[in-house]
Parts: C-alpha cells; structure tokens; sequence
C-alpha cells in the first residue's frame, strides 16, 4: 500500500503517521521524490487499514490492490520527464525534443575491435555507446562477456571519443564495480523482475535504462520503473525490447504500441531497441523509424563492423554504413513528427 | 506440390506433362499468374514424384513441404506490385509511392449516419471508404451487420461523394452480392483461413484486403495470398491488424515487424489496421504514424462522428477531426520516407 | 442482444413481443432450445432498449455486452450435457461416464490404406474413426484431402467395421455432400470463427465437434457453440486442439486448464486432441492421460500404421499398437477419477 | 562452448588441456557432476577452436551453439535422477515412484496462521511445507513478505510438525541467510534468468526447486538448470508454473506438455504448480490430476485455511479439507500411472 501525502507535512507529523500505522503491525518506508511526499506500508492484509487511513488528515490518498504504481504515472507527474546523462557540450536528453541514439558491439569483445567500432559509431554521429561487459545468457557455456576486465576499454573509449557509455548490470555487486567508469546503467530483459537490482540502483543516482521483460506486460514494466523511483532514483528510461510471441520470423514481436501506451499512463521515456526485438539486421532500420515515428525517445541498437564475426548476436548488427543511412532516414521522421535526432 | 514451368511452355507440352502426373494418381490444375505457368499437383505423398519431375524438361523448380508459397513470394516477383483500384482520376494505388488511407465507420448503422461520416472523410481527403454491412462478431447476439438492405447506402455514399468503398465478406455469397457495389472485398481476420473464400474470390479480379488471422503467423498470411493469386486474381493487399499476445492493454499486439518482414518476403502491399489492432482511439494516430515509417502501404482505420454513439467499436474509432489531424502528421512522416498521402 | 423468455409463453405473446422491438428498427429472431424460449435481437445500439425490455413482463432476463452466450452457459443448463452419436448398441456418448476415444488418420489416403486402419483401430476397442476427406491447408499446393471421392471408402468402413464416423467439413456444401455418409461434422481450427457454417450446421441435427480457434480464447469458444445451438442443434462437442504460444517444442500449446475452465463456465462436454496440439507422437500418450484425468469427455488422435508414409502430419501420428498401449493406460486413469474408457 | 572429456582424464591432462586453450585467449573452467569431466569454455568466438579441440584426444565431444546443455540433458544421464530431501524416515523423493505433495499458505503471515495451516497440511499427509518469507512482487507497495523475522516461525513448524520446509530465495544472500532453517529453495519465475542466484545455489548442496520463467521456453528452463548442476549441485527440481499466453480466464497457461517434453529431453524431475498457473483455486484439482498423469514427479499448491483473509493470492488457494479431497483423488490418478502419493 502506498499513502500519498500532503507536500508539506512537517517530519514530525510524518513520523507519527508511520509510527500510528506501524502500531497496527505494519513496517512503512518514507518515500520522498518529484517533491513529493509518500509512505510505502508493507505487512500482509494492508487493506485493513487502508480504509481508514484515507480519512486520516494530511494523507491525499491512499493507493493498494494490483499493480499499484503511483511515481511513474501521469497521476503523479503529469508532464514529460526529462532524463539527462552526462555533462556540458556532451550532454544528451531523453524525453525531450531530442531523440538520441545508442550505438556499439552486443558484447565487448577485445579493446581493438571496440575501439574500432566506437569511432565509427562516433563519426557516424552517435553520442551514446553501448559497451556491454556483463552477459547474461541462457546458457552457461555460452560466452559470458569480458567482465572487469574490460573496465579499461571502457575508459579508454571514454578518453578517445568522449562518447557517453551504457553498460549492462546483472547484480547490485556488478553496479557497484561499473558505476565510475559508465554514464548509465542497463537491466536487461532478464532482470526486469530481479527486485533486489532494482532496489540497489534505486539508491543510486545514476541513470537507468529498465528493458521490459520479454514476458511481462506494461503495467509491470511501470512497476518494476517504481522500485527504481520510490527507492530514489528518479533517472529512469523505459525500454521496449520485444515481448514473448507465436510469430517466429523475428525472436520477439516489438510491440510498437507499447510506446504510446506507456506515454498515456507514465510520464517517463521511452526507447526502443530494434535489434533485439528482430534479430535480423535488414529489419533494424524499419523498425527504428516506426519507433521514432510513434513518440519513441531514443533507440538502442547493436552496431558492429564486421557482423559475421561479431561474438554474439551478429545477425542482428548492423554495419556502420548502414547506421549512417538510418541516420539520415531517421532525421527526416524525426524531423516530420517535431522532434530531432 | 506446385511445378515451375518455363513461360514459353506450348499447351501441348503442359497438357502432356500433366497427364503425365495424373497418371499417378494425382490431380493437377494449371496455374497462370504474371506470366507465370505453375501446375498444382494435389494428392498424397507428392514427395514421392517431386524429385522426379524436377529433372524434367520444361520444368523450372518444384516446391514442395510446409508452407510452399511461390506467386506471393519475392523469389517469383522482384519488383512491388501495386494494386489499383477505381478508374480514372478516382484511381487509387496501393504499394507504389502513395499510401492510401482507407476511412469509415466500424459498421454501416443508417444511411444518414454513413452518409454524414462519408461526407466528412471525403472532406478529409480521404479516397476510400469502409462500409461494412457483415459483421463477423464472436456472438450470435450482437449486432451482425445490417446486410444486404445496406448495399443501397452504399450505392448512395459512392454517388454522392465519388468515395471508392471497401466492405468485408464472409462467404462467397456475400462476394457475389456485393460486388457490382464495391470496389474492394476485405476479408477478416477471422476468415483467413476460409479457404473456400479465398478460392472463390481468387475466381474474381476484384482487389482483395487480406487480413491477418489474429492467430496466424507471416508465412500463413502469404500462403493464403497465394490461394487467392492461383486461383488467378493478382489484386491482393495484405493487412496487419493485429495479433492474439499476452499483452492486455491493448486488444491485440500490432506486429509492426510485420511489414518489414513481409516487404522482405514478398511483393505484396500490406497495410495496417491501428483501430482493431489496439482497440483503443488513443493510440491509432501513433500506430498510424508507425506503420507509415515502417513501410506500410496503407492504413484502414474507423471513423465515426460520434463515437459514443457507435453500434459497435465505439472506443476505437477517432473522430473527423482527429483524422484531420492525423493526416496533416502522416502528410509529413510519409514525405520523410519518400512516400505520399 | 439475447433476450430469455419465461418458458410456456404462448406463441402469440411471442409474436406481439417481436413485433413490439421490430418497431424499434431491429430484427428478431426466436431461438427455441432446451425447453427454452428466446428472442434473438440484432441491431446496432441495442443496449438503447435493453434497460425497458428488461422491466417487460414475460422477460426472465436480458444479456447485452461483450461475449454474450446463454444457450452454452451453466446459467442455462446446470447439468452436464450428453451428446450421443450412433443407435442402439453403436452408440457412444459424450459428457456421461464413458470416455470415446476417436481414431484414425489424418486425412483418408487410399481405399486400402483407411481401411486397413480402421480395422486395426476397431480392434484396438475404438468406436469411433476420424476419416477426414477434406483438408483445411495453409498452402493451396498442399494435400487438400481426396474430396467426395472418399465418400465410397467411408461408406465401406462403415460396412465392414460398423465404425461411427468423423469428418470435418469447411463449408456449407460439404456439410450436405458428406451429411448421410457421416455421424459426426468437425468443424475444425481454421472455421471455429466461420460462423457462415456454424449457423448452416445449426439448422442440422447432426453431432458436432467444434474445435477451438488457435487464436481465439475460451469464451469466443462457447460464443462459437452458441451459434450453432442457437440456430437449432443441441449436438456440440467443444474440442480442445492448443493455442499458439511463444514455446515451440511442440506444434501448440494444448491448454489443459481449458478443459475444467469449460466445464465451470458450460454444460457441453468438451473433448480434447492431443496430436495436432503436441505435433509429436512420443507426447500423445500423457497428453492423452492428463486430458482424461484432468475431465476431458473424450480423445481425438491421429493413427496412421505406418506414420513415416503418412501423407501428412505423420510426426504426430501414433502407431495401432501404440494406440492399444494408450488405451490400456488410458482406462486405468479414467477408471481412478470415477470415468470408463 | 562445453567440453566433455574422458572421465577418466588426469588432474594432469585436464591441467595442460585448459592451459592450452587458455593459451588461445580463452577462460576455462572445469566442471565436475555426474561423475563426469567437463571444462567449460568462455570467451568470445568459440566456433574458432570447437572444430580443432574435437579432435583432440581425451576429448569426447564439443557443444557450441544456441542453447547448449549438456548435464541436464538425457544425453549425459540416461536414467530419471532422484533427488532426495531431508533424512530418515522423514526422507522425500522427486523424481522416482513416489509423487510427494508441498503444500502452504501463499506467504507466512504470522505464527498463528502458519502453525494452523502447518498442522492441518501435517495432518492431510503432506510432508513438505512452503513456507515463503520473501516474495517477490510486481509492485514495491505489495507485501514483500515477513522476511528473516520469519525463520523463527520456520523452524517452530519444523520443530513441531517435523515438516520438510521449502522457501523462496531472491538472491544470494537471501539464500545464505535461510540455508540452516529450510530443506529446498525454489527460485521463482521471476529469478530463473538471475543466472547470478543461479551460480550462486549451485555452489551449495541444498535441493533447488527451479520455476519456469513465465516468458521463457523449455530449452531456456533446462539451460538454466544446467547452471545450477554445471557449479556443483546436481539437486535441481524442474517445476512448470505457466506461461503468459493471450488466454485470460486463467493466470497463465500451464503448459502440461512441458512435462512428457523435459521427460523426453532431460532426466531431471519436474512437478507442476497448479495455483500460480491457474490464479484459480477451482481449478486446482483438475490441474493436479492432470499433472500426475502426465509424469509429474510432484505438485507445489497453496493452502489456507481461510483464502478470502489470505494477504496474497487468497484467490488460488485452497482449504484442508479441499486439500484432503485432492489427495484422495491424487492417490487413485498416481496409481493409475503405476506411482503414488
């Protein structure tokens, strides 16, 4: 159950409320974002009280049953938030009139090859790299990703290019180690639904790119963006990856809808990611343009120089040409729908 | 098992060869499409001739097993067949550079209703016109259409408004009354695999709007193509409307890869239906934009005056003037894609 | 809109009542079934009027709104229904402690070949022989049954054997052509939603095996039955044949919790098939088991002698002998949840 | 890419081998289960040295690829594995003739409730008890579970009712801190893909019941397990929990084939969650009947002796007596199948 309360409740009048519903056997965690004032109540049988406790003076609602999300909705915060990563000249927006791309490797592979492709996504004119160090993957004989090691590619991508850098967490642990060489965090498909991540970088300030669970709805997508919010951290962007379907041609069915759907009840961005979704390279361009032309605020995708060879997902990469034309191509929809890349 | 022939085949010869077939017990029927020559062989185990016959002369490829469609395919045409449909300055053309939209309301209810929503879609620019007097709906109970009484609205709209007009049928009787009507026979989701349909509007040369069966997957949708192009009528437009997902906030799941998938596939237009897809008036202008810069060749979509009032879909059809402003935005997401509205 | 009429209401009561909503613009149809009296009511914007008629004397109830199905429903019938085909000591029922098995191949090849099955079949203790004449194929090019050529084969083994009969019909004029030849009609996947042939076989006496729509869900499945009930058939069998799911180990997912989620919502039995679903004949066996021991009312499966010559779906097909293995098994299970095989 | 060696091998050779693939850039790691030797190999583009480092002697065979697994696969182990909780006459096997029943409330609430429900489980002849202190919920504003304050109230139920205990672990030190009080740890559907957990537990000996993720497929499920088993523990029980399909009368679609399918694939043993799948305690019965005449080698199911005031799920649980019902019922459909309850 979560409590909204009034903005201006004084600290002493918020901890007699918590102590009161505390008495009734519940635990409560003070919630405090977007200038807002809320008191998270954990205990089984909340409805109990939940009740009674919309009636209580300085509680502006009360929010329980299935699904609850409260932070992340247009409720809440009825324009669009606005998610910065970096610094100064090299700053990018998500959420805003920009749409920025994000661009590089499946996986690391060694320093030469991703240094490779960072200069071409670079010149290419992308401003967000993705150098993913940790893989998860369904099975354990299936390459793992460099790990650490690949810290110092990283750094020396950052010092060459100036390019922003995403990479994957699997585990708070892995968030930790990451946290001062990389702009912003991602938490795959697989971890959407792994609390105990989404607590931990909740209580950082660092910001996130939350991929939706390949068999998970909307709704939990925002919910799994509220742990993440109710825990501190207001940086979150949503990311449409593909869900679960029959169709077999591509390995998940994008679901395109997701993005308009997600902007009626969240204030939060959006990006998509065609590669994944597809798993085919000749379907990453159409993709990303239906994304930006449908509200998307960004796009990740897998970008590699020599996608036969790529360790991971090659068929999915496409070549740095190719991300020149969709470039080009994806200015023009920008362009059309007021927005810009 | 379909046989290849070589164009330039005399009568004799693909008389020769299919007695030739039938003497073992097969049943064959000549298939002409775009200058093609194929020779379906219907019976058992095919397999067991069909490495045979490809070492016949005079024979170009046999293809044969799971989901054996040629005519539908890219492999059989290079090049994107439009499809056109009306006459004269009337003439609209679906899979070259325009990209048609098709307008109205979820069902004919009166004639001053359609002909008021008419009026206003061809005030919007729109060229053709859903006007659908069979409803194929889950209950016995619900409204069924208003049927056959409705071919005279029909006949009104089209004369009065010059409005080219779609309307859907469910059975080959209903394709045989309304075609003097209409210019464009759709056929539902739901039959798809009405394959008695297929066949007997292939025996038409009235252009078709195919949808995909919510259950269905892209290789089915061509194969059904292919039912209704070998049985000789070339004028299909496919239609992605939508398929069954576990995603609840929205009736079904667009598969925007779709239309990628299919242009890979085929030569075939395909068209998006945003207003079934997502049940939701919401979301169509987004969807719309979407398919437009996936690809899409089209967009059938409901409209209605006064939506509340609908007999049937009320929530998923946008108003006249949404449609305005939807076009003014598809205007400019299809000239970023170098297409037209 | 379906309105449910007290039972002995005079026939001129009826037609004053019809008369009285046709003034209002719609169109009624009586729908007389299991003793029950009911007004069928089409139109658009029925729920304009649905609130007065409800207040009407002689009105039980009235059912507007999404799914509506009454004739199916336990609110109409609490029992559960017995449908039983054949006479005298051929006969077999569905939905009462016996348990049919329905066997046979997928599709009648040859004279010899059925026949020869049908014996071994009858042997294995079946009673009833799936021969299906007509097949419902997603390529034009694939084997599309023997036709009405196979009439003289069934005819035959009904001889010999005294074997009921199953044979799926896909239109209107196949369900006439095979009608005296025939016990039972299958209205399979692909024309769960034909509702063109779901009233046509409605207006017949004949026992129908009504297959779920691989896209569609539990309700549209009893909405289905009710077309044909309500047009004057009391003899559905619901099948359970499995959706499309994401997983793809086996062909589609025979959804088990279908069987008792029938049984709570309807009175007709339901039956389920374990061969198309799995698409694999190593799973038919405990597929078989669960069906039976979780309420299914009966089992329809592929038996071919020679599986790998099968002229189609042969990888699902299981063997006589495996069939004899099968039902010793099987009436064990059924035996333990109070049923008989 | 997976390595399987002569069993045979010496610390030796094993030594030289991975330091001779090491030498190549690659990370190795040697995995010892089933009495058999296998190095795992990690590192970008395998493929390169699959090829020479089959033939190399001491090697009995490389797998690479999608979806590798080898120690849960029936390749490695041809018989059922057994896996063995708790001691003595208190001793429960998954896996061989015996079908053992977990049953509990949804979560621990307090220590009156589970004690009640405890004894009265005890009582109908379960012998392992769910006990889930840490649930993982959608929401952040959902009862996350009593949490450590729970392990006393574990092990006063072990104490008095001598039940063998499974609980839920969300992570690796959630895990640790349980390990002393509880039998078996499940890992839920949300944790299947937290490879991180996976290793984790895999590092232990404790039995592990591993839920299918509810997006993930068959293969995806016997891979994870094959983390589990590759780190050290081969004491891994598969269980099927449902999967998100479009079907919304139930939660999710108990997939019942996936039971004869792991069967075929894997000699682990598998049991089914009827509550979690179906969402409905209605069909809690029909499900466990099905199951155990599919194969299953066990069911999880909630109970509680008042569902209308449980905290969560109150819907899908059922009552004693109902649970004394089910084992009646259980006790004749095992038998059936030649196992017991």
């Amino acid at each position: 159950m979560i409590i909204v309360l009034k903005s201006d409740l004084s600290e002493e009048k918020l901890h007699r409320l918590a102590e009161r519903i505390e008495s009734n056997g519940f635990y409560t965690r003070p919630v405090s974002q977007y200038s807002k004032l809320l008191l998270s109540v954990d205990g089984p049988n909340t409805e109990k009280i939940a009740k009674e406790v919309t009636k209580w003076q300085d509680v502006e609602e009360v929010i329980d049953g299935h699904f609850p999300y409260y932070l992340a909705s247009r409720k809440c915060i009825k324009t669009n938030s606005v998610i910065k990563i970096g610094k100064g000249d090299n700053q990018v927006a998500f959420g805003g009139k920009e749409i920025p791309l994000i661009a590089g490797p499946c996986a690391i592979e060694t320093a030469e090859t991703a240094l490779a492709i960072a200069e071409k996504v670079k010149e290419a004119g992308i401003k967000v790299f993705r150098g993913m160090l940790f893989k998860p993957r369904s099975s354990p004989y299936s390459f793992q990703g460099i790990g650490k090691n690949g810290l110092e590619i990283l750094d020396e991508i950052k010092r060459r290019t100036g390019l922003l850098i995403v990479t994957e967490v699997r585990e708070s642990s892995e968030a930790d180690l990451v946290s001062d060489h990389v702009d912003v965090f991602q938490i795959g498909t697989r971890n959407m639904s792994n609390f105990q991540l989404l607590k931990h970088v909740g209580q950082t300030n660092k910001p996130v790119i939350l991929k939706r669970g390949m068999g998970s709805n909307i709704v939990e997508l925002l919910c799994a963006a509220e742990y993440i919010l109710s825990y501190g951290n207001p940086n979150v962007i949503l990311c449409e990856r593909g869900i679960r379907t029959f169709e077999q041609y591509t390995r998940f069915g994008l679901d395109i809808a997701a993005i308009p759907s997600v902007k009626e009840l969240s204030h939060l961005p959006i990006i998509i990611d065609p590669s994944h979704s597809s798993g085919k390279s000749s379907l990453v361009s159409a993709l990303t343009m239906a994304g930006i032309a449908a509200g998307a605020d960004g796009v990740i995708m897998e970008v590699h120089d020599n996608p036969e060879k790529a360790f991971s997902d090659g068929t999915e990469s496409i070549t740095p040409s190719q991300l020149k034309e969709l470039i080009k191509l994806g200015k023009k929809v920008a362009s059309a729908v007021d927005r810009r890349i």
